[in-house]
């Protein structure tokens, strides 16, 4: 069919990437996630983006959450609490086993791509879901109360304090995955997804890795983004309110604008028909459809109309 | 009543430090726990001797088991399995939150005492309970199989390959804790009690302290054991197959004869009333009652047999 990488945050981008992996075999597709969001919490190293990808793709996700897994229970966060741990990042007893699991194997000097393997393993999951770097990067937040590490603005915070900048500590030192850039060279490469996640801390952290950026303009394979923004609105997330604390329109097309010359197609819900077109007007074109992913099935009919979306732009 | 240091090891001495604590106010009692059974595992400190006393005296230990939490849950070890974790040692839900807690203080630089004394505050342990050293002893134990670290001839091995030595790495490094050597210096300490505990694996390594055992004779206090093996049987864990193995008479009076000098005192089960008079004839005068501690009652009658005993000694 296409060989494919998608490039992911959390939830949203989870959602189409479980979309492609029902559509694409497991050498067809390459989910990249973002791991500037990963931090050490009670010694343990976490990875929210990958997780939320791998447990998706294991079809072991909480859906209504939005976050860790379906069934949990949390014997593990009600004994820390009463022990006087910090308790505002929920760990469910199942979920601990992954955190558990990765500290001590990339403590055993295990790349975080293998443990990611290892885990996806374990839980059957059949595609390649890989971290953006191996090295620690870590978006820091500045807002109207200081400077914030990630998940302590997302989860601490409840991303209420409003936001001046973004950083991404570490980044210059990071290199991008090594099968990253060999999968961009790849003239079989069909196309570079990018999922609907937050333009500003799920997929910057990517393209701010060295090289990434320019890796994706000289790729052969057509560059297509999903918006996030719906209706001026994001469907999960601080994406929307993060835009209009930036001075951004919180706008499909400026998700766009914001990726620019990347770009060789755009996909906008149908509430954003004008969006589009404006869009259009730039020179990108654009896919209009039905882009929140409610059900499983809708999960799949946007993946297969991007994936004949980018087929299409493949041969222009 | 009485100023009491009691050394422990896990289940029979917890079950003695729990009758002695509700006889004694906190601050007349402090319980000493072995810290050679500690290990590392999946990246946590866990020290199975401190936690079973902690749990003991929380009144939150699991009975019938004879180790952990009752009422645990084993979500995290079930996934643990899944994902290709080690999995020989079990790690209940709630359990975990201690491990995870503990290394994460270890690793910010607080001392083991520091954090012991922080989850028990936690769990409601009112009396001091304490490491007999910061520094880290393991218990090896020489097998026909090759030399185990314990907790792997302990539960990996389930005890099953023949003792023929054992040795405390790191033994000769390792101080006692300061706070031990200060109680046995302090004229109002009454009686450090061993309790019945396994000589040769959880009280050994407390005695060969560098220092402790001089402090013990040195000290104003009557030194009371309470003999672990009753009727030619340990009630619980390896002693009694392990004192076999070292080629030595499986019985109460091996106990006191092994523990020697150090005795002012000890106590024997009725059911060895005549192991006590081969003891009282080597001159350590003996308490001879029920020492099969299987209720509450058991556990504060038997403690207040051995404080009255205590007394006894004292006023010789």
């Amino acid at each position: 069919m296409a060989k494919i990488l998608a490039i992911s945050g959390g939830v949203g981008g989870a959602k189409l990437a479980l979309g492609l992996a029902q559509l694409l075999r497991p050498d067809e597709l390459t989910v990249c996630a973002n791991t500037a969001d990963d931090f050490t919490h009670l010694g343990l190293r976490i990875c929210p983006d990958l997780d939320t990808v791998m447990y998706t793709l294991a079809g072991l996700s909480d859906r209504a959450r939005g976050w860790g897994l379906a069934g949990e229970s949390w014997q593990f966060m009600e004994q820390l609490r009463t022990l006087g741990g910090e308790d505002w990042f929920q760990l469910g007893d199942r979920d601990l086993a992954v955190h558990v699991l990765r500290s001590q194997w990339l403590a055993q000097g295990l790349p975080l791509v293998e443990v990611t393997r290892r885990l996806c393993q374990g839980l059957g999951v059949a595609h390649a879901l890989v971290p953006m770097t191996e090295q620690a990067v870590t978006t820091m937040v500045d807002t109207a109360e200081g400077e914030l590490a990630f998940q302590h603005y997302f989860v601490r915070r409840r991303c209420e304090p409003a936001v001046r900048s973004l950083r991404f500590a570490g980044i210059d030192a990071a290199q991008p995955l090594p099968l990253l850039l060999r999968l961009l060279r790849d003239p079989a490469l069909d196309a570079v997804l990018i999922c609907p996640s937050n333009p500003f801390v799920s997929v910057a952290p990517v393209l701010a890795l060295p090289g990434l950026r320019q890796a994706l303009l000289d790729s052969a394979a057509v560059v297509v983004a999903v918006s996030p923004i719906v209706g001026g609105a994001a469907l999960k997330g601080p994406a929307a309110k993060m835009m209009a604390e930036l001075q951004l329109p919180v706008t499909a097309a400026e998700v766009a604008r914001y990726y620019g010359p990347l770009l060789d197609g755009f996909v906008v819900d149908e509430c954003d028909r004008a969006q589009a077109s404006w869009v259009a007007d730039s020179g990108t074109r654009c896919l209009v459809t039905g882009t929140v992913m409610t059900t499983a099935d809708d999960k799949v009919r946007l993946a297969r109309e991007i994936l004949a979306f980018v087929q299409d732009l493949a041969q222009k």
